[in-house]
């Protein structure tokens, strides 16, 4: 089995920790490539940069997903995910989902666990847009960029330890989702910590995928995610996806 | 007072549709630009498509709305419309989220009535993204893609009419939004028909950024709609955007 | 254009100063009357203040509407304004959900700041009644009493930005609603000191009753404010309401 | 035990037979008084007749209720409740919320079998302001007229059994809810028909009123339903109210 | 008039007490018969009692409901309560949802006041399956066991006056049911210290099951709670359960 | 890797049915028990049954679960869920929660095709305490009791498949989760008729279990799922459930 793992951020750093992190949890058979877009933000930490990298993810996903047998978005607000669902042959996971719904089989309300305090209510949203808000105790921000955690884990890894304690202790969180790719690699050190299961979504989509390639479900096809109408673009490549019959 | 209206599809016809109708309520004062930006699909009936137009029309507020009082994004998804606001000095308002807050002040609950049945779970995620949903009867979808609105007005009417007139007698809507740009100029003589408040976002829209300009309103920086972090983007330009101090 | 202002509250100063406040941020061609009812409470702190006031302003549109092309209710908790609705034949706007649904074009998240703690149930079942719990951080209270905003708006603003900062840094508010119409000439005052937008609700009711003739809007008929059915009072005027056919 | 039971609407025949239905289901010990108030509408079929209605109501409750050991409120908006909890020394009950939280415990869910068509949103608000949505499958109109119940009792018979059946059958509902106090008297025949619970708000309120009496509970005085501050009422007469210390 | 209370939990003492608060509040014709089952824990802090003790209840009740007129599950989880009211011929009262109904009704929001940390997800759901979570403020616990409640009331009545306090200033209680029946001889000297209406679950379903007895209500028999199909059970009485034609 | 796949019901055809499925969809590594309980009702389907089977269950579940890495509960009411999950030292997935988890990455909404009537208000239940009745479009039922399910398999598909295609046609479902175990075999014959993805709970809760096994995820212990307080039973075995430490 083949999975596209595609960060919408163009950090090389962060790239390749997703990879190891993906490939740390993938079964055997699993192959995992790692990619980030030609173009677009370092790191994504507000609206702007999600809407420009979801466009150059979805440019990635749209030349190479018909390769693999399902595709991963590795940033934690699912940029692009519901349109990549209607260009993708192949089934397409988001991270914050994966993690979101992996944490709802080993705790009654998980906490989201994230970077600087102006993604507080963007990740609010997107708890909504995928129906878990009953699920989600809150979402707790630390001081932390989303470069930070490449640049100096031992202290992102204090901050984290600092929000998510609160998170158990304040909001009744009984798990911690981590909320940015880039604070992956850091989940055993800090379950070790908090002492309550922690997730990283780039780990979780990795299994989803492979659940739902090992089932045999694909991507519902019949309203939210239908294939683009066949249409003019200007200036701008037309979608020209192949998707099966 | 100057409004820069954005239209996110390409389609001419519909641009200047769009600005002809802002243009017919705005008040004396008020100049009206319309514009769409330079890349893009012809029109909007998907999320890939959305997100593509999203982006340039980002790119077009970017670059303009220093220039201008208010910023109307509009395409009924209020595409960009959250990241519009991190970037521009001035109130973005979206044609979506216009006309069903005009709606709740003469209507106890409001249908939107729009295009193909594939947008319905777009749309109704927009709705609760706006936090709307308690006030929102029903969205009710037509055969019409956008562009059928340009090309055959009357037979558009006629489609509308039929599902307007179901939300009502179903749904409990006591008013009805048009879901979809391209529906803008058949608002009254939709409205004559149904007997019910039928409203156009574009207005809507138009009204509400005036409103927010005589009352010297603008959008909260201190979270959500905080300007970007200043960060490097790859082969991308990046943001240089000035906010007021 | 002509508005009605209606202060069901029977405090003169009030009523003055909610007048002031209307035609500063009404437009040129708007005329603005203030009135308040001949009888009732001097100030609204709880339901059975809020029903008596609620009539009395009722017998006041009941007169005077037909005159106006569109009447305001300016006291944050709108009462009385659906009833107002089936006996006017011109739009209704309350400031309470007039600062609420601007607020929505500003900010993701806004917090109401008002008088006494008692009266926070009270709000807190209006912002559902307007069905737009999602988009109501909190409701704050002062120790101010609605006279007291006028006796020493000094104080007033004092108490008001304390509620205002814990309500931002607390709750996630990322604009303020006054929620009393005393309170609305300190609008500006409040805003340079919390830095996210302060809304009153006296003007931006102006605006939206502004917006709704504009575009020629009216209230819907076709079931919740359906004109009252005929029939016999007992002791009280009937209705005698001319609606426009 | 004495229990007041105030009719808003000031039909005779209708408080009349709201007196009987409670005085049968009341047990032996209980002395029922019913009234209604000097003035005000016939009957309530929309906002503007409920807001008239429940000052009338109310200033018979302020008058009366200290004589009595609890109050009901017998009409099925349950106007000027929560105004009269703040007046009255002792408990108040709506037969709407009655007979709702009754049903709640002999059925899964429950429909609301009500008068006119337009009566529908002032009743969903309703549901909503107890917070009981989710207990609530639907609310049924007919073409009944609150007085018409009065008039042709086995035609409303005909007309409630109808829209009971309907919403058994399509929106899941348990129980019904007899939705005004004129249908009460058909409670037990109604319920013969349709095979499930059907419950009259007066039964309920007087049996709930029996039971906080019993139990020694009366109103919380804390927050929402704290008595009306001392205050000025210009041309009224203030409320003068005794509460217990 | 015969009302079976049946304590879910194992402990003597408990049950002896329960039984002298229903008969405390019960009117002068109604007959109390408390009893637990013959088997099962000793009392329920959790989801795995809380199953086991269900069960235990449901063989007590399957065997003598048809004895009684009414009966009451005094466990505050209401387990097995709508398997009950599937195999009782007579209506079955849960203690929990019996304390918030009559709550709804003097106070706007109340709140719970439990033993252990732990209980709080599985009280929150509880809340949110009798679909009341409007009007619960919060559930909070304390550091007292179900059975710390029976061993040193003094201590238990210091730790619930602690939380509900709690629970009036912060979290906008302004009722406190009492989330253990163990707790239920608390409730008047609870009451007495905090001000505001103090509910045991107890109390409260005895008067519930003596209204609907008044009333002629029953079970509605139509969906959630019919009878179960005849079916083999394997090692396990078969129900056997008779209903009324 | 082992996981122990429980079915509450006592039907042999049932479980051995259930056993293949599981099996057919798990990885190569991973063996699959498929057990039954000693006692309890052959089938599932109302709340007393749900009762006694979810006992029946945990008593295997409480003996076997030590000896593996992962637990299955297979009947779509996930019985017993939490409380096997405070006394299993490994994973307890439910089939329902599987279901409904993974369709939420392949579908806007689902819907759930399940058997008879009487069961729609208890599925609904549990949809909502799995905090996912937003991305639940619906529960459909047909005449088919579970047993049904094995006996005629033919009749039962096209049942299922007319139920599913109204759930596509009325409810806005995108993809069907089968709503009882027993219909599990089922489910690529009914997709390739309805042409969205469907998805039996038994395989999906396979998948899930394998992914936390591989992720080293486990059951939250700090609050809902904390392991049971010692305690005496009466007549029962205590639990005795060692825990990892």
């Amino acid at each position: 089995m083949r999975i596209l793992v595609v960060n919408p951020n163009t950090s090389e750093e962060m790239t390749r920790d997703i990879g190891e992190e993906a490939r740390r949890y993938a079964r055997p058979g699993t192959e995992i490539e790692v990619t980030s877009p030609a173009w677009g933000p370092r790191s994504i930490e507000g609206h702007y940069e999600e809407e420009i990298a979801a466009v150059a993810a979805l440019e990635t996903i749209r030349e190479r997903a018909a390769d693999f047998d399902g595709v991963v978005i590795a940033c934690y607000g699912d940029p692009g995910l519901f349109a990549a669902r209607e260009i993708s042959p192949v089934p397409v996971v988001g991270i914050a989902e994966a993690s979101m719904l992996m944490a709802c089989t080993v705790a009654h309300r998980f906490s989201i666990v994230t970077v600087l305090p102006r993604v507080r209510p963007m990740l609010e949203d997107m708890v909504r847009m995928h129906g878990l808000e009953e699920r989600c105790a809150s979402v707790r921000t630390t001081p932390l960029s989303v470069l930070d955690c490449e640049r100096d884990p031992t202290a992102a890894e204090r901050e984290i330890v600092r929000a998510a304690r609160a998170a158990i202790a304040e909001d009744g969180a009984e798990a911690i989702c981590l909320g940015c790719a880039g604070m992956g690699p850091l989940d055993k050190a800090v379950q070790a910590q908090v002492e309550v299961p922690v997730l990283d979504g780039v780990a979780c989509a990795v299994k989803l995928v492979e659940s739902l390639v090992d089932y045999g479900l694909s991507t519902s096809r019949v309203a939210a995610f239908k294939e683009p109408e066949p249409k003019e673009f200007v200036n701008y490549p037309s979608v020209g996806v192949k998707l099966p019959a």
